[in-house]
């Protein structure tokens, strides 16, 4: 499913470039090198689960359209993966999403419908919008195609460690629900089996890093009041967790500050603009203690308002 | 000599992407293709150069070392460059440089030698300093391994406009002294002669757009004054100069609030972070008239100072 997933996705999904840095490396003490998915054509890595989703469907039910619930890098991936596909496109965005999420996500010619991350329930909003007209529901995680698209990340990345010389590390990856960690996790298990995947997760918002430490599907106590706002899911995927439980290291968790942190030095040292939920895996990275001397960080997305980045700059550039 | 210095560059110069941004090209009514040098090791396409002219150096001459002047991003390519080389480097940087460009050049490891801009002249310093300890003197653009390195960029955009099916188009490029823009015309004139240069400056400093029409070398009235401190070069080089009177097009010039308002497009629609400098080809891409409806834009360079970053966020993100 992964390589099918590349096949149909080549001429419209970049393959990202492996970074790196002599002179963060230099500062840090140890060889980082990073998967820059911000990027991506939309931005971050999920356009690729947008086009694997959209493209496996069945002309008719393409013709009828779709629909996705997201914080926005999964809008943008689902709807960008839809017009190019010429499909009908409807996304439930929280109200409190990044202006410059909900503006890209209608420029590309999706209905956005706004709905409360506190008081609704966006699953039970998607799925009367998808029966009343017709819509097939594509999740940001829990779908096996989704998580297949995702997963090409994790080909290229088995690739280009291999060139720079690179068999053995962990491989950071911020984590929401799980299905780019998940897909990464079962590229490399066949591809790279020494890269290692390790979650990266905003502090109070570690539910994978908990199920993974406990064996079962813990759930955050908030859902907002990070930064990280692309990354905050209630509770790990039901699809992902099994996988990540099978192959993944311990979870790393981040501060807001760390997170900040990472997009400042990503700025200076990488030419690179991070969103802080893009961020947690670089901070994890950087930031994370008892680490080999070689490590990957999966650089997820960089769909920030200019304040937030502004504020990252002036507090640690 | 092009293919050559490709050679010696391999698992140390990065291929840099091609990005395309659909939102972008949505807002400005064309296509818009950019060779994101930024995201070169040095940030800047500046290490091409310096690795192709440190490496083709004998081994007598890489020992004793070599020096090169420069307001920072070639500074940088040639110390990375001999550092990698084991070489001693020497740079004269003048005084007014963005501090990070200072303190980069450093830390890979480079003797920093500061001068005034307006009131000292860097060649005879640099001349000095050569003789009296057996350097070898790398000039940022009058050299033609230089210009062999920097041509490699056009290689590389040869190709990666052939596979998005690109074949006629301008190709803008930031314009100093005219060493990348000549290389890119040498490579393209072979490779793909559908595409030509057309070189970008900052108003009042638009020396070579001068030249140009001229037919002769003009030189700009001053040497300070403008925020795209990367390509203040007083008048086209020797050598590149009838390179491109050959090979360039018309010369295009942008305001510094054009290159800033580039800045900010970049941040927004393809997350990568540009100089003003390495905006300006940018810039006439965006807002340069008449143009077709598919062009390319070299993106040179990324080694900004936060304060001048956020700036151009506030202004115009």
């Amino acid at each position: 499913m992964i390589e099918a997933a590349a096949a149909r996705m080549a001429g419209h999904i970049r393959r990202t470039p492996l970074l790196h840095a002599p002179l963060l490396d230099r500062a840090v003490g140890r060889r980082i090198f990073i998967k820059a998915e911000c990027l991506q054509v939309t931005g971050s890595f999920k356009a690729r689960g947008g086009w694997s989703a959209v493209s496996a469907l069945s002309p008719d039910a393409r013709a009828k359209g779709v629909i996705a619930y997201s914080s926005g890098n999964h809008a943008q991936g689902v709807a960008y993966a839809a017009a190019t596909h010429g499909a009908p496109c409807v996304i439930l965005m929280p109200s409190d999403a990044p202006q410059v999420k909900i503006a890209n996500t209608r420029a590309y010619g999706a209905e956005v419908v706004l709905y409360d991350r506190a008081t609704e329930d966006r699953d039970a909003i998607g799925a009367r919008l998808s029966a009343d007209r017709g819509l097939t529901l594509i999740r940001p995680y829990d779908d096996p195609q989704v998580i297949a698209g995702q997963a090409t990340v994790g080909l290229e990345l088995a690739e280009q460690a291999a060139a720079v010389g690179v068999t053995h590390a962990p491989v950071f990856t911020c984590c929401g629900g799980g299905g780019l960690s998940s897909g990464i996790a079962l590229a490399l298990e066949a591809r790279a089996p020494g890269l290692q995947v390790r979650t990266a997760e905003p502090a109070g918002f570690d539910d994978m890093a908990r199920s993974l430490a406990s064996g079962q599907r813990e759930r955050n106590a908030a859902t907002t009041g990070s930064i990280c706002d692309a990354i905050l899911t209630p509770s790990p995927g039901e699809l992902t967790f099994p996988i990540l439980q099978r192959l993944a290291g311990p979870g790393a968790v981040v501060t807001d500050d760390q997170a900040l942190h990472a997009m400042a030095l990503a700025f200076t040292h990488l030419r690179i603009v991070l969103e802080p939920g893009g961020a947690a895996a670089l901070a994890a990275a950087l930031f994370g203690e008892d680490l080999p001397d070689t490590v990957i960080a999966v650089a997820t997305g960089g769909n920030v308002d200019p304040d937030t980045f502004a504020t990252a700059l002036e507090r640690f550039a």
